[in-house]
C-alpha cells in the first residue's frame, strides 16, 4: 500500500514523496478509511489531487479525500483512536463472495460466551500475550477502550476500539475469543492469557482477510471529514 | 462456472455429470442464489455431496445447499421467477473494496428520474431494443414483474424481477436508467427505445460486475430451501 500510494503521489506532486500511514495494515488486511500524510512544495487543486492519485493508483487501493493540514499534523502521531472491526462467516459453506473477506469457521460459535471473554479484556493492560513477535513497540501496555460482538444472520462482527494497537494484537484477540467461542476454553481464559504475558499461551493469530481498519479519529482542530464507515460492510 | 462446477459434481459422483443451471450469468456477473440440477446414479448423503463439491470447486464458486428432487424438476425450466440486483457506485472516487462488484459512476444520478423511466417498463413488451445480438431466446415478448431503484448513501441498488430474462437485458435495461438519470434523455425515452425495437436505439450495456443474480423461484411442491439474498451485500 505505501509504496504504491508514494509512486502515485509521486507522479502528481511530479517529485519523490513519502507517505506516512495512521495505522498497519499488513497483507491482506483491508482499510476503509485509512489516513495518510505527505510533505510537499508542490500546489495542486483538492480535486487534482484526489483525481490524479486514484488514476495512478491500483484497483485495490483509491484515495476517498485530501486535504490540506498544518505542518504539526502526524497521520501516526497525531491519532487519538483507531477503530477496527473482524468479520467471521459461521457457517457450514464457505463464500464465493466473501472469500478473502471474512473468516470462514464452520464450527457453530457462542456469541454470549465470546462477549463475556471480550469484557474481561477492556481497559488498561499488559497485552504481551496478543503481541506479534515483531511488534516494535516501546510497551506492551495498551487501552481497550471498546470491544463489541455483533451476530447477524451467519455473520458476525467484532468491532474494537483503542488509542493504539500492538502488532497484530486485533488478530491475536480474534484468536482468543474464537477459542472461547468454540468451546476450548472458558471466558475466563482470558485472564490467564493476559497474566502469562506469553504469546505461545493465547490462541492462533486470525487470519489477516477478516480484519478491516474502519475508523482513525483525531483531534477536531484538524476538521478532517469524517468518512463513515462503508455500508457494505455486510 | 458450470465446467467448474461439473468437474467438482463429477469427482464425488465418481462418474461424468452434467449441470443445468437456472440462469446464465456471463463472466464478471456474480451468482448468489444460482439453482443448478443434474441427473446421478450416485447416492450419497447431502452433507456428503456439499462438503465434496464445495472441496472441489475454486474460490470464487461455492454451493450452498444440495436436495434431490424428483425427475421432472429442471433448473431452468421449472423456474417461475428470477430476480436480480444491480448495483452501481455514484460518487467522484472509485472504490478499492468494491472494485469488480459494483458499477462506479462518477456523474450524479437523479434516481426520481430513473425511477420513472422505470416504471415504464413494467410489465409486458417487446423487449427487442434491449436484446444481446447473440440472444437464442425464441421471442423478444417478456413480462417484467417489478423494478425499484434503492439509493443509500452512494450505492444505488436496481432490483427487478421476471419470470425470464433476454440475454444482456438487466445489464441494458442498466444501460437506459442510468443515460437517464444521468440527463442524457428524458424518463419517456424509454417509450422511444421500445418501440424502436432496436438494439442501436438504446444505452450502452452496463457492465457485468455490477450485477448479481439474486433469487431463482420454483413451485412451492419442489419444497426447495430459499436462502436470503446474502445480508453483506450492501
Amino acid at each position: 500500500m505505501q509504496q504504491s500510494l508514494q509512486q502515485a503521489v509521486s507522479v502528481v506532486a511530479d517529485a519523490d514523496i513519502t507517505v506516512s500511514a495512521a495505522g498497519r495494515t499488513d497483507a491482506g488486511v483491508h482499510a476503509l478509511n485509512q489516513v495518510v500524510h505527505f510533505d510537499t512544495q508542490a500546489r495542486r487543486a483538492d480535486r487534482n489531487w484526489l483525481l490524479g492519485i486514484n488514476t495512478n493508483l491500483p484497483d485495490d487501493i483509491a484515495v476517498n479525500w485530501v486535504k490540506a493540514v498544518d505542518t504539526q499534523f502526524h497521520a501516526r502521531f497525531s491519532a487519538t483512536k483507531r477503530r477496527y472491526r473482524y468479520l467471521v462467516l459461521n457457517r457450514l459453506c464457505r463464500s464465493a463472495l466473501h472469500h478473502q473477506r471474512m473468516w470462514w469457521f464452520y464450527k457453530p460459535l457462542d456469541i454470549a460466551r465470546m462477549q463475556q471473554a471480550a469484557s474481561l479484556m477492556l481497559g488498561q493492560h499488559d497485552f504481551s500475550a496478543l503481541r506479534a513477535k515483531e511488534c516494535q513497540a516501546k510497551s506492551p501496555i495498551k487501552t481497550l477502550d471498546q470491544i463489541q460482538i455483533i451476530r447477524r444472520g451467519d455473520c458476525i462482527a467484532v468491532d474494537v476500539e483503542a488509542r493504539s494497537f500492538l502488532h497484530h494484537m486485533v488478530r491475536n484477540i480474534m484468536g482468543v475469543l474464537m477459542a472461547v467461542g468454540e468451546g476450548k476454553y472458558p471466558p475466563e481464559w482470558v485472564n490467564t492469557v493476559l497474566a502469562s504475558r506469553n504469546r505461545d499461551a493465547a490462541g492462533v493469530t486470525a487470519p489477516p482477510e477478516g480484519l478491516f481498519l474502519t475508523e482513525v479519529c483525531y483531534p477536531p482542530e484538524y476538521s478532517l471529514p469524517t468518512v463513515s464507515a462503508f455500508p457494505v460492510l455486510w
